[in-house]
């Protein structure tokens, strides 16, 4: 431990990240054999640009709004105006009774999960995710001094094994966390699934007489293939909505997203309390307030997932081709691969001999998968599919 | 406490701020009487626009950059190239060797502070900071589990009382926290004051066997009449700088600022390491992408403070004559004046008979005072003035 600096904070600074090294490896080899030969499926970044409709709303607003309204700051819980936009949203898209009360303007997707968990949980207590699941979760949890208790999802298709999460909910339990469309497998929990789990926990809290709550990370819930996400507030009353326009509106590095406490949850008033002082607590001021700006004039923007429709039938059908094994994404810009050994991290290691960077599932919290990032260029993608053939190969198959 | 929910989050939410609740009166009062009637001094709010430089700017890069770069994740320490735009700035300025690997870009000086101290601190340990402060220090630096301890500054000046701050130190103390130009009192510290203090800290330093940070909280640094904030840096090895252009470009709402570590200290490495480490706890995934890049574009703008400068002589000049004592306020917008009785809660509400808004000193930690916030227009400097008189003779005098 280095001296007189806080040991839990200098950790988390020095702490590799296995996707960012991966990253900066493929970096690296880029420079040294050229871009368009490296295939670097590892990170998770939009590759499709913001729609034109967010620049033209930068503009309107930067050109007329008078720049001591634009810049100052606006109330801890975001502009009125916006949230009520959101609810209105949500109101239209879902048929559900949301207010503007209960929503609370953020820094993306990272800040409304941290806030919620410090807001509904105290120190020692327990949040259940279904792994596989995003590593940062971890860290969200571990900094509200709580803790992860990852419940493995049925490896059959990745759904939530509402059996196993019941298992592990005892006295410490204060949530379940999900993601839907789910980092790293791409799946999208159906109705079916999460009614089975809301009626669990609804079960549970009346056995233990305690509260449960189902946080719905989100972010990717606009990117789906075919298929409607669910809205988990009409299932189960004591969800708590943590989402962010990175995905949506591919604006990762703005930093804007909210925390929605659902109207239907007897305590919703306490809860939305509570994160506007988790908020507080964790040095949020309030969320950026030119993109709340910006939001008010583009929530209603469809997200264009054709290039990611795109990318996911090249990759999932030449792999198929290929005899690899995979989860056949609704969701997201992740495939989820069956690695052909069952070290992932052996398998991941060997792919890069044929420059293709591809993310074990150990860090996701289980193993012998791994994750393919098809938010890349389309090329990247063909010109791929020879090097997983003689990935292939080098197994003997 | 209400039910399942985390209660210190929930007390943070539900506790009213006073300067918050002064300003709602104030609001609801105009609608009674007339905005031009309520002479409002509660708030800290810029009045003066971001410089033009900075519209331009924001359109500049929302039509140049292709929007997929322009909204991507940055680093979590910021983009490099603004990180040495910040270092090579405080180099021409200040003559300091700082390097862009030490400067960690954040959403504004509340989340430079709130870093900062998970970083260096441990839960138990105590930051001792100069009252009167800014009363949000005690959320901040209770968050991280520590302890802030206030020292009263010299009430003849309201320079830094050292030896007062000496006897305050002791084995569990790991900062001291200043804020210069300050607020509430708009005093500046004089190298001497700062010169003494660092002298000390360093005796301590090598008498405990324990490092000793300084940490400068300076959203106001160019927001100066005639005086200069001397660069703690160059008097203190130890330093950490929190900064924000909230106040500078007029920019709060934006959530822009940093956190510079010096490159004088020891454990500079370390101590940069532990803030992207707190950064990450604290759920921020990067400061705004597109006003880090406005930021490398407008970092030499100039700071517009002649609005400031006319308000500050109107109403200081205006309170002599009426026999006022005050501050003579050398930075920020912010003159402390001296209630005309013993409590300076029962002399803000009867201020308010006068329809002058202005907060008791109690709020940041000591007696008998209030703070002028003098960001307003003119006009409300000017037309108070006669209510400032009337207060004062109702007291008699």
């Amino acid at each position: 431990m280095p001296a007189d600096v806080n040991e839990y904070a200098y950790q988390l600074g020095a702490e590799p990240s296995g996707i960012r090294e991966l990253f900066a490896y493929g970096l690296q080899r880029k420079t040294e054999i050229g871009a368009d030969k490296v295939f670097d499926y590892s990170l998770g970044n939009p590759s499709i640009p913001a729609p034109e409709s967010v620049k033209q709303a930068i503009i309107e607003v930067a050109t007329s709004v008078d720049p001591v309204d634009l810049h100052g700051y606006t109330p801890a819980q975001g502009y009125m105006t916006t949230r009520q936009c959101i609810a209105d949203n949500l109101k239209r898209r879902f048929g559900f009774q949301a207010t503007a009360e209960n929503v609370y303007m953020t820094c993306g997707a990272a800040a409304s999960l941290g806030i919620t968990f410090h807001a509904i949980a105290e120190p020692g207590e327990e949040i259940i995710t279904i792994a596989p699941f995003f590593p940062e979760y971890t860290v969200f949890v571990g900094s509200a001094g709580c803790k992860l208790v990852p419940v493995m999802a049925r490896e059959s298709d990745f759904m939530i094994d509402v059996a196993a999460v019941e298992a592990a909910i005892n006295e410490k339990t204060r949530a379940v966390l999900i993601n839907t469309p789910n980092n790293p497998t791409g799946a999208v929990y159906s109705v079916e699934n999460l009614q089975e789990l809301a009626a669990m926990l609804a079960r549970k809290e009346a056995e233990l007489g305690r509260r449960l709550y189902l946080i719905s990370d989100e972010p990717y819930r606009e990117l789906t293939y075919g298929v409607q996400v669910p809205f988990v507030p009409a299932l189960y009353d004591r969800t708590i909505i943590c989402y962010s326009w990175s995905k949506s509106l591919s604006l990762p590095g703005e930093r804007i997203g909210y925390v929605y406490v659902s109207d239907a949850m007897d305590n919703a008033a306490e809860v939305s309390t509570a994160i506007a002082g988790a908020g507080r607590a964790l040095s949020f001021v309030c969320a950026p307030a030119l993109f709340q700006r910006v939001i008010e004039k583009c929530i209603d923007e469809p997200t264009d997932v054709e290039a990611y429709r795109v990318n996911r039938e090249i990759l999932a059908n030449g792999l198929k081709e290929l005899g690899y094994e995979y989860i056949e994404p609704d969701g997201a810009f992740y495939l989820w691969v069956k690695a052909l050994e069952p070290d992932a991290l052996a398998f991941s290691e060997r792919a890069k001999q044929f420059e293709l960077l591809i993310v074990p599932s150990n860090g996701f919290g289980c193993e012998g998968w791994c994750r393919l990032s098809y938010c890349v260029s389309k090329d990247t993608i063909v010109n791929s599919l020879p090097a997983f053939k003689e990935l292939k190969e080098s197994y003997g198959n």
